[in-house]
């Protein structure tokens, strides 16, 4: 069981910020986060893409304003959980119960979720029953490479990872087979120059296609059928696939937690930015209120405001003063700029 | 008469990211700020001290937090109006007419006000009846400083303005006194050497006093009692008063433009932050509502917010749609980074 003042659900920019905003009040954190790294949406969708509008920054790009706040929120030592996801939460009298998908359970005294638009999940290969060979057959990521030693394996993308896999694995796997739906890759032109030179040396396969059906034995996968542009169809052995289709973000379990919603977001308030359950907030593109806008800036607000609110929950009748970093010892020392005070 | 889009008060931090958000919506701005120089209470008050608590910065001072801001919205081409402080507002049909204390008159289509705690006004000598020799023997600044030639001259204050201002007209006018109320001084120690020297060679004189009475003849100046610290008293001969007791700020005007406040604050919503008279705004720590705190943080959301809200009472029936400066064509080359676009 771990245990924090404040379980933070998501490590994007409003996530991170969030740390800094409790630890400036005193109150430590943990950081949850469904990915195997910081940075949320800015991380994952446009990580080399440039930002305009984080105020009094010109330009940074997303992988930068993650470092940025990542530098910010050090002094505050918050822990972090990647690569996993909350799947429950529930009230414990005064406090929070909390668990993920791979079974850690968290203990705190106030919830903020900033989950953006949702956990990132790959995005799935859509054949009729295809998910029961997930872990065994089928992979949306290489967690040990040693397994596709002597398999042949059906690597499915056009964008850098998928390439990349294709370039690690083919010396290890029987054969390689790479499955994209056309000619044009997402991919950095110098990884599909290898790929083709790797297919021109009889090392690979290409075949601009698409999977449109499987075929089981003994309930393993011997064989996928692809279809390629032109509706041609033929069947290709293969007893491994890896997918390599994008994120996308899934609201998911955040919608089975009772929590007042508007579509896919969570009603909160303008003053505490708390959901409809007390002591459990929400912050960033997850919440809606009236004049909601989804940008960075406003997540950031909506922090600050969620940490006074919730340390007002948690010393309830102790005035809370707003200091300033910039003045206050009691902050500068907590920020770990005043050694010497 | 000026006229822009939308007139912003003030050029703190608010202000300023209140024209690139408004920018961004392809609404063009004039700012007006009471102070000689953009900054605010950031450049006033404390232009070198560091701030920690500006999202994905860990540290910059107030000068540095102002350039960048000046950076940021340089492609929008803001008119700017220093040193004129708005003393009336009217609203003129849909539109606002404003009119500075220069007499500089603007007619704009929306107002934001951003004033801060005010326009900042030097610290009055406290003296009866004085501020009528205001311009012609007292000053709170020295605008030409040829008028001190020759001249009897006091000087009130012990930071760097005093003693910069003592050191620069010390062989031009007849004589001059510092007058400070103790021996320690605010001002840069080199500086405070430098005017110990000079009294040494008997070129100025200091006094540890305050002033308690003057004298006129015809109207005009010639003395000001000085009272020590143990309640000694006496007469110096004087012709002119350069006062520098600092600035601070003066909500002044804003009260008497017959919008809703709460104290010094001015009420706004938290979804349009619009004042009680619709198409004046209010951002930053001029303005309260539910859950208010004074970081710069919220005013830049404010900013955002009211940018929207002005852009829909603009354009009414034209639905304002969010767009990403990391994305968006259009937003791309408002900010100038897509020439080719």
């Amino acid at each position: 069981m771990r245990t924090a003042d404040v379980l933070v659900i998501g490590a994007g920019p409003c996530g991170l910020f969030q740390v800094f905003e409790l630890g400036l009040l005193g109150l430590n954190a943990i950081v949850v986060e469904a990915l195997e790294q910081p940075g949320g949406q800015c991380a994952e969708l446009y990580p080399q893409k440039p930002i305009f509008d984080i105020p009094a920054i010109p330009e940074i790009s997303g992988a930068q304003l993650t470092q940025s706040l990542l530098r910010q929120i050090a002094p505050f030592k918050a822990q972090f959980c990647f690569g996993e996801r909350i799947e429950q939460l529930e009230p414990r009298g005064e406090r929070f119960w909390l668990r993920g998908n791979k079974g850690t359970e968290f203990d705190v005294a106030a919830v903020v979720i900033a989950a953006g638009a949702g956990a990132f999940q790959p995005v799935r290969l859509k054949l009729e029953g295809i998910e029961r060979l997930e872990g065994d057959q089928l992979f949306y990521a290489v967690k040990d490479r040693a397994q596709f030693q002597g398999k042949d394996l059906l690597v499915f993308g056009g964008g850098d990872s998928a390439l990349d896999w294709v370039m690690a694995l083919v010396s290890e796997a029987r054969s390689v087979v790479l499955v994209h739906r056309s000619e044009r890759f997402r991919a950095q032109p110098a990884l599909v120059e290898q790929m083709h030179a790797l297919c021109e040396q009889g090392r690979m396969r290409f075949v601009a296609g698409r999977a449109s059906d499987y075929r089981l034995s003994d309930g393993r996968l011997t064989a996928v059928e692809l279809t390629d542009s032109e509706g041609r169809t033929r069947w290709q052995e293969a007893d491994s696939l890896l997918v390599f289709f994008g994120m996308v973000p899934d609201p998911g379990p955040v919608k089975h937690w009772g929590l007042a919603m508007d579509a896919n977001q969570l009603q909160v308030d303008t003053e505490r930015f708390e959901t409809s359950l007390p002591g459990v907030f929400a912050i960033g593109d997850i919440n809606t209120y009236p004049g909601k806008k989804k940008l960075i800036l406003s997540g950031f607000h909506e922090a600050a405001l969620a940490a006074f609110a919730i340390k007002s929950r948690l010393e309830p009748g102790k005035k809370v003063h707003l200091q300033y970093t910039t003045t206050s010892p009691l902050l500068r020392r907590r920020l770990g700029v005043d050694a010497d005070s």
